[in-house]
């Protein structure tokens, strides 16, 4: 059952294998997220030729379209979306918990937004599941254990994972172990389901959680390790630094050998810290939704950091929208081998984000998936050499 | 000066090669519009891929955005756009149109929409040029004879057009005339331009006019013939009755040895029907249009048509946003090689449609390209044989 298998340490940092019935998945590595199985503008075609490994989709938003069953009639996941590598799915926990809490807490993705703090949630927990409505047509669904194994298992992910509550980061010590014990529970019917449910070859993630508390991450953490063979590090952290200590309270207390999975975080300098504590993968929306923005990659050495200031060169980006790019004849990223900046300027790409051509983004995606895969590959082979370290201090200390 | 070589001919059609200082064009053939310097959705690469040999790109908006001068700075068009096969430009005359007459008169693209009869021209024609309000910002422009060439040569295409100016369908004959001899007028001036500024390698074509009076597009034809090496059929037809006629009366008119071009039309029955009039060259955004909007290409046997009726039995096309194909485990078109057909289904696409999915919009624009491009080539084959007439019957009357 052992399909993890780590290759090399350097530190707390390691690099391995993740076998599934779709292939192997290098670690550490990046998955491309593609909600409603596409990952957005990018051809599965493009998608393993910019060197992705591995595709994370969405259970919540396929049970509303196009719905499991179809899903499952036409083939499953990777037959339907045209991409026969290792897919992964999500428990759907997560957006349901953007229908409630967040929007009642104006956390998660409603952060930003002033106006959504008032917003009434869209979902009601109860011990069995969530009863919630969709997003899109108002129309009542439940959601629970049972039904994400099931969906997930419908849906043929290699890599599914167990539905959970998910606590606020507004939330009380008291409020947050409620809702831990809570998850515990759905946890434990998601592993009866899955062992019921499962396809060969399926893998199940449990999650920890505990928000901001370190003994209740401890607690969930050994929980989660003691029943699952992933781990996958979700719930609430308020701040970069929060995460970090989360990372390093459930890394210290789950077994060397299990793949963990840290969930929904991808930037650049989260990949280099938390790697530097042990996690193995990553999924993150923020390379597609940044290039959709205008926001693409750059790395240090690319000569644009002196000209760059506070949060974009923390989050090692250029903004193409501004005017400044109109007649750049450089590539994105001087130093990026991928399909856009071997064939095309940043001047191009101004022109087609200012005209609002499709192309745009198709091309910036491209870049900023290829950006941040490429640099778990280079992350992977620093391990390898034990020289984590010194690439971390050329990106981070720049 | 001969760039244009005819191969072979079957009655009226014919196959030659057209040579260009970035390749050379094979005969007949359809020429992907890229209005903005990008084929909508459509990398150059897949543009390649599908078979694509020409594309070509409007003045009109490239002097807007991003201007000719900045394309010009940046390499030329091939350079900017990344596209390094041969690239023709327009000459701006029918966006003009677009912005007066096809405005006041309710013609043209603005034929369906009732609410556009009323509106008032953006532009204003004088002996010099066009004096024009940009669609996007309502700042004012001029554009005549020597500056459509100016930009058309700093554009750096290998194909480009005489300024002309377009009647309307609704005119009389007298105001036909008229026009057409200012068109004539603005042709002599465009090739007087063309002579001192053009790089080598560049190809001026001429512009028939005479909207749908057999006399004046004789003369407009011989005017034509007798100025320039290559000659584009434009100008107003009412139908495609007329459209055909058009198309006779002027080749009836033209010399043998020069290539035909014929501006804005690409739907399948024209394309058979003009190519057997003996048209070489069609350009049309029909193909991506059409794709953004759910409409892709069948082809006869199929298996559709007998589900199909009326408009989308005519035009060869399936509307993938029906929820009849949810479910339809075929390719859009069973006997398309192309990118979507061989790795993706009816029910992804319409997945991908009904959830506005970018990735869409590649698929579904590559596929209808590859389906008209491939139809230019199996017409080239055809007439190669001399068995145009028995393609054509298979097509046409299915």
């Amino acid at each position: 059952m052992n399909r993890f298998k780590i290759l090399h340490k350097d530190k707390s940092s390691r690099v391995g294998i993740l076998k599934t019935a779709h292939g192997e998945i290098e670690t550490p590595n990046f998955i491309p997220v593609g909600t409603q199985a596409s990952v957005k503008a990018v051809s599965p075609r493009d998608l393993k030729e910019l060197g992705a490994q591995v595709v994370l989709a969405n259970t919540y938003h396929l049970m509303l379209r196009p719905g499991a069953n179809l899903i499952e009639e036409m083939g499953g996941l990777h037959k339907f979306m045209g991409w026969n590598g290792p897919v992964m799915t999500d428990s759907g926990g997560f957006q349901v918990f953007s229908l409630g809490l967040a929007l009642e807490h104006g956390v998660g993705k409603f952060l930003q937004n002033e106006f959504t703090k008032s917003k009434p949630r869209l979902n009601k927990v109860t011990e069995e599941g969530v009863i919630f409505q969709s997003h899109i047509d108002g129309s009542k669904y439940t959601l629970d254990a049972e039904k994400s194994i099931d969906l997930q298992v419908k849906l043929g992910a290699d890599l599914i994972v167990a539905f959970d509550d998910l606590e606020s980061p507004l939330h009380s010590f008291d409020e947050t172990l409620k809702s831990l014990e809570l998850t515990e529970r759905w946890e434990q019917r998601s592993l009866k389901a899955f062992k019921k449910y499962a396809k060969a070859g399926q893998l199940l993630y449990g999650v920890t959680h505990g928000g901001v508390f370190e003994d209740l991450r401890i607690r969930s953490a050994k929980f989660v390790d003691k029943h699952f063979d992933a781990i996958a590090l979700g719930g609430a952290h308020e701040d970069r630094k929060t995460l970090y200590k989360v990372v390093e309270w459930t890394v210290g207390s789950i077994s060397e050998e299990k793949p963990r999975h840290l969930l929904g975080i991808g930037e650049v300098e989260d990949l280099f810290n938390c790697v530097e504590r042990g996690i193995d993968l990553f999924d993150c929306a923020a390379p597609t939704r940044r290039a959709r923005n205008g926001s693409l990659y750059v790395s240090p050495g690319s000569g644009d950091y002196s000209s760059l200031k506070g949060y974009q060169a923390k989050n090692y980006t250029i903004n193409i929208k501004t005017s400044k790019f109109s007649k750049d004849k450089n590539p994105i990223d001087k130093n990026c081998k991928c399909l856009c900046c071997t064939n095309f300027t940043r001047a191009y790409l101004h022109h087609l984000y200012s005209t609002g051509e499709i192309l745009y983004h198709e091309l910036a995606s491209i870049h900023n998936l290829f950006f941040v895969i490429d640099l778990m590959k280079k992350i992977r082979e620093s391990i390898g050499n034990n020289r984590f370290d010194t690439l971390k201090n050329s990106w981070i200390s720049f």
